[in-house]
């Protein structure tokens, strides 16, 4: 515990070799993984989280890279996750040439890291929302969390963000149609990527009818329709069509137009208390997905005690009980220890 | 209860009202639904339980009409459930149309069934293994789960068949690349609908190779290669190239031979001991899901006993706290009153 306390002590004091240990710690979820962010957490809440989203092939990490060099040039530094849910490995070899990119930029101060499915997605999310958390606390004033692909895996772990991006390569009708599927609500930004190839003006034409569309629907938005399914307009503010940008990043074309839109939008956030309101849900969700994952790991640890599931499936097989006579004798238990200890703690 | 009871004699007698009205308790999770399916297991296993599964317009509900109509010509009682993971509603005129088109057939032992996603994802998969157990009981020969789509959802749906055929629309390169990830690895049998129109010879030759292509895999099988990485080849005869049939469902073309194949592999399945070995993954799988989903339930419960969410996230924003040491502070007693009670009921 006291190795833990110094890692934090140097973490905090902005030593990169610690800030890449307790990511790693947080990766693997070493014991004592759980203290360290606990301990994180005081420390977090002023870096500016960007999360980037869109299918393979539309330029994400040219993009990234370009964003955090334009970044650092401004003086600001910057911490970059990529995500890569479908792979079991570590991106070890990509990880090592971004970091040697990075390095051209004269300092460590983009920090990259790679993270992937080693255990479940679940635990995934959770890795990705602590790795932040260790980014922000050891003082990174922009963080990027940028995902492999654009499924619904990825788009679970980049909602995290403060503000996300999604990225649609030029010419990809079909793609803007797939867009609708789930990834439409979560943008706040979409770019264009490679602007300057052919199709690039009829995808920004698409996307700009498809957020027209979406603002014209009676399901659009949270805050709109009262029960008479009349939006009274009043509330109006709170809605907010997603920009369109342009960039070719290979190039850097577009990349200072993006920059101020994304600042733009934490302007925005922060100002319609939107920042906050977005917090409180993160922390919810956080919470509740440690519950679930917790209590599992406790029923994991009674059915092992008990022998674990094979005994359990030869009587279903021999129909000499079922699944939901299984679930109700391991957990009935439980449950009675849960609700005396309620009523002790009540009385 | 003893409406239940009652409800129960009346579907093993045979009354299709009643066995509506299981599937209906079934689908909204109505109070007694889990005493309902514990009942009806020692009645279950006797079914063929086939997966109908592939991307919308692929033909996947002409095919199966078309199936459930021949099987009726034999002799033999169908079910058949329709599942849409991606629909917030039940799709009650679809159900309509099809009861009707059942009736054609001069009776009612074609019964007809959509569900949609009303709860969580995992409940429909749950719901759906709970509806497959009530048609069984009730003593229909053959049972088809039919997917709208062919999204991850509906693969974990169709999983809990005994046979998973894949149906694959013709000319349609791109969706047998799209194939290999995921759905390749449940099919048992491939079926290349619309086989009279342009494009199924090379639908037919390009699944094929990718049959070959997974066979040749040092990844292929889950019995196949030891530690060395060299397959002895002693098991090859538990792996089993997936069959492609070709129909025209419209006409009823190739339906005759493909269910020839799904009896092919039924008999395949019983002879090698896979069906057994499958039901057993099966429970084991509906054991786990139902844990999890009912400790998450417990979790819930404890959390608005302590006054729900916003007093601990309020913390958490404070920084006065953070989710691991929430998550901490609510499952602690619970871990701590199962610990003891496993004492006490080990010593």
């Amino acid at each position: 515990m006291s190795g833990d306390e110094s890692l934090i002590d140097e973490l905090l004091a902005g030593e990169h070799r610690a800030l890449a240990r307790v990511i790693t710690k947080i990766e693997n979820r070493s014991p004592g993984h759980r203290e360290l962010v606990s301990r994180l957490h005081d420390h977090t809440g002023r870096a500016q989280v960007v999360g980037i989203t869109g299918s393979p092939g539309a330029g994400k990490s040219t993009l990234v890279d370009k964003m955090a060099a334009t970044y650092r040039e401004r003086g600001e530094t910057v911490g970059v996750i990529a995500i890569d849910p479908s792979s079991p490995y570590t991106g070890g070899a990509v990880l090592g040439d971004r970091i040697r990119m990075a390095s051209n930029v004269g300092d460590m101060d983009v920090f990259f890291r790679s993270m992937s499915a080693r255990g479940s997605l679940g635990g995934l999310s959770t890795s990705t929302t602590d790795a932040v958390k260790a980014l922000d606390a050891f003082g990174k004033d922009r963080i990027i969390v940028e995902t492999v692909g654009a499924g619904q895996n990825e788009v679970d772990i980049v909602r995290m963000a403060d503000t996300v991006a999604v990225l649609v390569p030029p010419g990809s009708g079909d793609d803007v149609q797939m867009l609708k599927a789930g990834i439409l609500e979560i943008a706040d930004v979409f770019v264009v990527n490679k602007a300057d190839l052919d199709g690039a003006d009829r995808t920004v034409k698409e996307l700009r009818e498809m957020v027209h569309m979406r603002d014209a629907s009676p399901m659009a938005g949270h805050h709109g329709a009262g029960p008479s399914g009349i939006d009274d307009g009043e509330d109006g503010d709170e809605e907010r069509q997603p920009p369109i940008v342009e960039t070719v990043a290979k190039t850097g074309e577009g990349v200072d137009e993006l920059l101020a839109v994304l600042a733009d939008h934490a302007e925005w956030l922060e100002a319609t208390g939107e920042r906050d309101a977005r917090a409180r849900q993160r922390y919810a969700d956080e919470i509740r997905t440690l519950l679930r994952a917790d209590s599992a790991a406790l029923v994991e640890e009674e059915l092992e005690a008990r022998g674990g599931l094979e005994e359990y499936v030869d009587a279903v097989v021999a129909r000499e009980t079922d699944p939901y006579s299984v679930a109700d004798e391991i957990l009935a238990p439980v449950a009675e220890a849960v609700r005396e200890r309620r009523e002790a703690r009540e009385n």
